[in-house]
């Protein structure tokens, strides 16, 4: 697999054209072979997976990051996700905004496979297959990277997919992996803007700033979250505490867990030591406002400081500050969000319209967990990224964010006067 | 207008937090304070134009550019043109994809401005109205930076497009301008993506590379068209001919006109020497290649070199291609074209069904001039660019294009199981 990285963007395109043709059925067909070599390799699969895991433990990687590499139990669940996104329609070939001109040209936006992706990911070898399913269900074609401590597990799910690929008669190139890890491959990739159409980093923001900088293809930024629940006066506070534990505790690795409380300060002095005492009983430790610690002195608690309202905790760490009104809220979520999912815990309707209204993030909660923030959980199947910014797709991208479109015209010789 | 451009995207920024919030009313008030506002300083825009126009020509600016840059006998039409826009539906807040997830969360997607555009144009002060008027519709603030040589007409332009802003009770920081002319500011423009979500440059090939590598901030690249058309065995020959000389002489400097003719061989020798008899009396020259050269070595032909079918003309130029059949075409095409607008002139419904499905052009036509790929043309009141590329928008950019959206989550307390 290890051909020049030029090369394979060529052949990626080449296939593009191929992928962009393929029917329904055959891009189906790929994902049944899929399901069912899956099915047939479940025990090679997991045996190169072992290997992974136990390079990894010899070089020390984490207890987070080995569950994360490890596919052990997980096999079950990716194929259903696959029969999911067999399920749903085709994204290609979709009319919208159809119109007859009064010259009677007929116009309509037709959808289409973007064409190339270039997709960099962490060592999450389920990634490498809800990437590559909803790349084949959307007629695209991928050149995928993927942390170099998942390398064993991703090379023979590589091959897996391309042999599923050949027994739907579909080209082997749809999905090809870089398997040289040398870091200056990603600086390639970027700069292949004649083959490659979108480039996709999942990782953590100096990966994504790199590819900002570098790339002459556009880039999709996102999966870093500060993520912001205000709970307002009106408030169910019991409930709300139950979604404050969830968002914060369920689990706090992922993008889309809480990083931060802001309590209305009409319903601080109360709730605030309800939430110390319950989220520290899960392992919570706090990181306080001074008006906040003014109400809750706990061993579990600290003052705040500054650059902790702009950190992505990913673990059992919660700011918490006392605001005095929903503007506050507002402002401070402006600030110090990423954009990701933010949300308000209240019964005032009013109140609920106008957080929404707002607060300018790629998800926006009145009254749930934040942890929803999913393809999977929008009913998209799967989801290649979670968008932060605001061109093209924002928040989960399913297969719909995978097509552009074309303006079809079709006339009668019409002339322009 | 001269404060540092750091400090003019800031207060893009917060002018955008305003803008987002603004009724469709405020919106269009603007709009029709702008017309106003146009017809009582009429004259005054005009002195200023005539300024540039007087400068640009004293500096020998061709026929061409000093024809963009006039607005002598074009106001009546821009003014026409912002009815138009103001007749359109507000583009934000529209949802879309509502649907009750199993656990009764109601999600839905919900249109909302892009936020900061930055957008980099020639000397044509049409489009700063274009421009302005789409961004204040679309409740999106702009910095611009147009063409050095209609530095007086956009002066007075934007003087009082954020006149009518203010009489609308609108940031007058919606639309600010670059008055700055050295060109580093375009690098530094590039670099805001703290405040700045979208930079359009509209211009020649080098603007654009310029752009894809030294932005930071989504670019949308498009405006340069090598345009084909491919004259079919079954096309009716002689309302081709009418639909190929309107392509390419209608307009001929603009990107959507035609570059290359593509002709079926078994129809080459009766069409090219009509196509070049009928098409030279309008002063049309000729490259090309050793077949169609075999049929026309008229005066006005040329043998053409390989690099003719790489070049966008927006002349009195024409190449012509004789091939075999619709595969050569295609194959031509996907070589060839800048992916903006290309046609098919056939009577044969199978063969135009397969050359939209295999032409990955922004605007693919069948039967009908490629001079109608224009945001006008398509309905959508203006436009701000068209794009070629896939990312985001593709094709004439109007107020559909200039939004993104946000994902609504609304719920009764849930929690991720």
């Amino acid at each position: 697999m290890n051909t020049d990285l030029k090369q394979m963007a060529i052949a990626a395109k080449a296939a593009a054209v191929e992928m962009s043709k393929a029917s329904l059925k055959q891009k189906n067909g790929a994902l049944k072979a899929l399901i069912e070599n899956l099915k047939n390799h479940e025990d090679a699969i997991l045996q190169e997976n072992q290997r992974d895991l136990t390079l990894a433990k010899s070089n020390g990687l984490n207890a987070s990051l080995l569950e994360r590499l490890s596919l052990a139990n997980r096999l079950k669940g990716i194929i259903h996700d696959i029969e999911q996104v067999i399920a749903l329609p085709d994204p290609v070939g979709i009319l919208c905004d159809e119109q007859t001109l009064p010259n009677q040209l007929k116009v309509a936006k037709c959808s289409t496979p973007i064409g190339v992706l270039g997709v960099i990911y962490e060592s999450r070898p389920n990634v490498t297959l809800d990437i590559s399913v909803l790349t084949m269900k959307s007629g695209n074609c991928a050149i995928l990277r993927g942390g170099s401590e998942s390398f064993y597990t991703n090379q023979i799910l590589v091959k897996i997919i391309q042999q599923s690929l050949l027994e739907a008669d579909l080209p082997i190139e749809t999905i090809q992996f870089i398997t040289n890890s040398d870091r200056a491959q990603v600086k390639k990739l970027l700069q292949l803007h004649e083959s490659i159409d979108l480039i996709i980093p999942r990782g953590g923001a100096a990966l994504q700033q790199f590819c900002l900088e570098h790339s002459t293809i556009p880039v999709i930024t996102g999966g870093i979250g500060i993520c912001h629940l205000f709970v307002d006066e009106s408030a169910d506070l019991e409930r709300s505490l139950v979604v404050i534990l969830n968002a914060k505790t369920q689990r706090p690795s992922v993008c889309n867990a809480l990083d931060t409380l802001l309590v209305h300060s009409s319903v601080a002095s109360i709730f605030i030591p309800k939430v110390v005492q319950t989220l520290n009983e899960k392992g919570v430790i706090f990181r306080l406002d001074p008006k906040a610690w003014d109400i809750a002195r706990e061993p579990s608690c600290k003052l705040a400081e500054s650059a902790d309202w702009d950190t992505e905790w990913l673990s059992l760490i919660l700011g918490i500050k006392v605001v005095e009104n929903l503007e506050e809220a507002v402002q401070h979520i402006r600030m110090h969000s990423t954009g990701h999912s933010d949300g308000i815990l209240t019964e005032n309707h009013q109140h609920a319209e106008l957080f929404i209204q707002q607060v300018d993030s790629a998800a926006v909660y009145v009254n749930a967990s934040t942890r929803f923030t999913d393809g999977g959980q929008f009913g998209l199947g799967a989801e290649v990224a979670i968008s932060t910014q605001k061109i093209h797709a924002r928040g989960p991208m399913g297969l719909k964010e995978l097509t552009s479109y074309k303006w079809i015209v079709r006339g009668n010789y019409q002339i322009r006067n």
